[in-house]
């Protein structure tokens, strides 16, 4: 018996969700599987490698510039497949929703759903609704699941970064994160900024079809941002992933946003962005693959990987500024940043 | 734009939410997986017939007799899929949990969570943890998925029932249902019931091995109960579904409360029965096969199907009753049992 409580920041997605799970999930449902903390599970049918993945959607608010809930539930879940990957073939859809929730407001995510759904191709193939009494859930939480086919020549994963490769970034670093943070603080200054959700499958098949071989590792940096998936590339793999200040893709407007209200973009989560630890004979291709994609049209090569040093043999992540400082960049920790998405 | 509100029958799994999701969901998502409305959607990989389900559970309270919100998520999910015939290969655990939730409730539901799924043999895979503020939720909501392999030679739908099938039903009706309404409303006089809670994947197994072309169609009654339930049945299937009211398995403690509380057995949920369509002639031996797993020992045969009335070509259910009359049983409507999964 403990009095401990559940915090918000064991939601954010940084080092206190992860204790939360290691500490009490895994004791009990181990597997090797589960235990591979990827952004799906990759299961094998007879021959073929089958990804799954779901993730729970609370942000707040529900409508926000350049997205909504239903919106960001359908490209999240896609994008958790195409990071291993796998090319979706299908999605599930659970609501949980308030007593009252405006049927305007449903119609309103229901079309943003279907078109997401439509935009990307990726069927919703089944659902559940759920209604709890008035006060009980704020407004409507989603929860959606896929299921995509990972092609039989791609092994991709967190562990998988060698000395050596280059790191991609597929666009602007933030764009979320302070869309929503603007909009709970009532800023609206920045009207230029609008979240990035979008579907990155399209993206990642066409760099895995221009050279399979060549990438390690995607990853999406959504809650916890790009600080935090690095650092788990770079304690899953044993290396250092070192990051140039100068080359960090940041909008002004988020660079602003973050300054009033005490943010630092490496840690803002993105929802249409990704990174790729890739084969550095290969980097500069691919960053043109990128390039020739909406998604991608403003990716960089932000840093490199490189051996771990003798005194930090599990891994680091360096951030070389502008000013020719170094500074070690940890995950997300004590710094929560609820229903962010 | 209207001033129509999301109400609490919405999420019964009656009427309403057949509604809703007809109205709402299906003109933009309408596929041919989806609009089966089975428990599971059954997609084709190569040669292989994948099932795919997902379900939300918001049960109040979160511990009750028998069980908990965390197994009756795995059970669920496991039975979802096990209704299309399909062997769970592998769940998805999504958790919206309160801030201020306890850790030793945390821990007591990952433990239970971790022994349904190990007796069960079917492993999570994969997971998310949100946290909304205080007040934003109700301690916390599972949502589970789950995927499995249904094997060739089977095919299951709520479509498939014919005249002359006999309708099995593995076990007691309302257990679960009264239970909960039971620890709502604070009575404790019948300290026998408790929910039925329970995987099905190893009944249903060994129905389909002993006889996979006699079983036209297996659904759990949960939400709405057996009435709502046989009438999706008899709707799809285009026939009429009779029940002897003499054959229903009731426990007396069940009829006692639902006296009490004013409540229909055969309208309220069950998290461990199942609805059997079968062929008559393996109807016996299919009884005995459930007759011999733990799950389906009390089974009986509670009515058979017919052509459907020249009057009623959509086809119905009808209730033959102990004093000799006949009544239509319709399905849930109007009347919310909300949280009870």
């Amino acid at each position: 018996m403990t009095n401990k409580k559940i915090l918000l920041d064991h939601g954010s997605g940084g080092v206190a969700s992860r204790e939360l799970i290691e500490t009490v999930f895994l004791p009990g449902l181990a597997n090797p599987i589960l235990s591979q903390f990827e952004d799906s599970a990759v299961l094998s049918v007879g021959s073929t490698k089958l990804a799954f993945t779901t993730d729970g959607y609370v942000v707040d608010p529900i409508f926000f510039p350049g997205g909504d809930i239903g919106k960001l539930a359908v490209h999240g879940t896609i994008n958790d497949l195409a990071m291993q990957g796998a090319e979706p073939i299908g999605l599930s859809l659970s609501l949980i929703m308030e007593e009252g929730f405006p049927f305007d407001d449903l119609e309103r995510l229901a079309d943003s759903i279907a078109e997401a759904a439509k935009t990307s191709n990726v069927p919703i193939v089944t659902g559940d609704t759920k209604v709890v009494p008035r006060g009980k859930a704020d407004k409507i939480f989603i929860t959606t699941s896929g299921v995509g086919v990972v092609p039989a020549n791609i092994t991709l994963g967190s562990g998988l970064a060698r000395p050596g490769d280059t790191v991609l970034l597929s666009g602007f670093m933030g764009d979320h994160g302070v869309t929503i943070m603007s909009a709970r603080a009532g800023l609206s200054i920045e009207s230029s900024i609008e979240s990035d959700t979008a579907s990155l499958h399209t993206l990642v098949s066409a760099l895995l079809k221009k050279n399979p071989e060549a990438v390690r590792c995607l990853r999406d940096p959504t809650r916890g941002g790009v600080a935090t998936v690095l650092h788990e590339i770079a304690k899953k793999s044993h290396v250092q992933i070192e990051i140039d200040e100068n080359r960090l893709p940041v909008r002004s407007g988020v660079n602003t946003a973050c300054e009033m209200l005490g943010l630092d973009p490496l840690y803002l989560a993105n929802e249409g962005k990704c990174i790729a630890i890739v084969d550095p004979e290969a980097a500069e291709d691919l960053l043109t693959v990128m390039h020739n994609t909406v998604e991608g049209k403003d990716a960089r090569i932000i840093g490199s990987v490189q051996e771990s040093k003798p005194d930090h043999r599990h891994g680091r992540v360096i951030l070389n500024t502008v000013i020719g400082g170094a500074r070690v960049v940890g995950p997300l920790s004590g710094e929560p940043l609820p229903r962010i998405c």
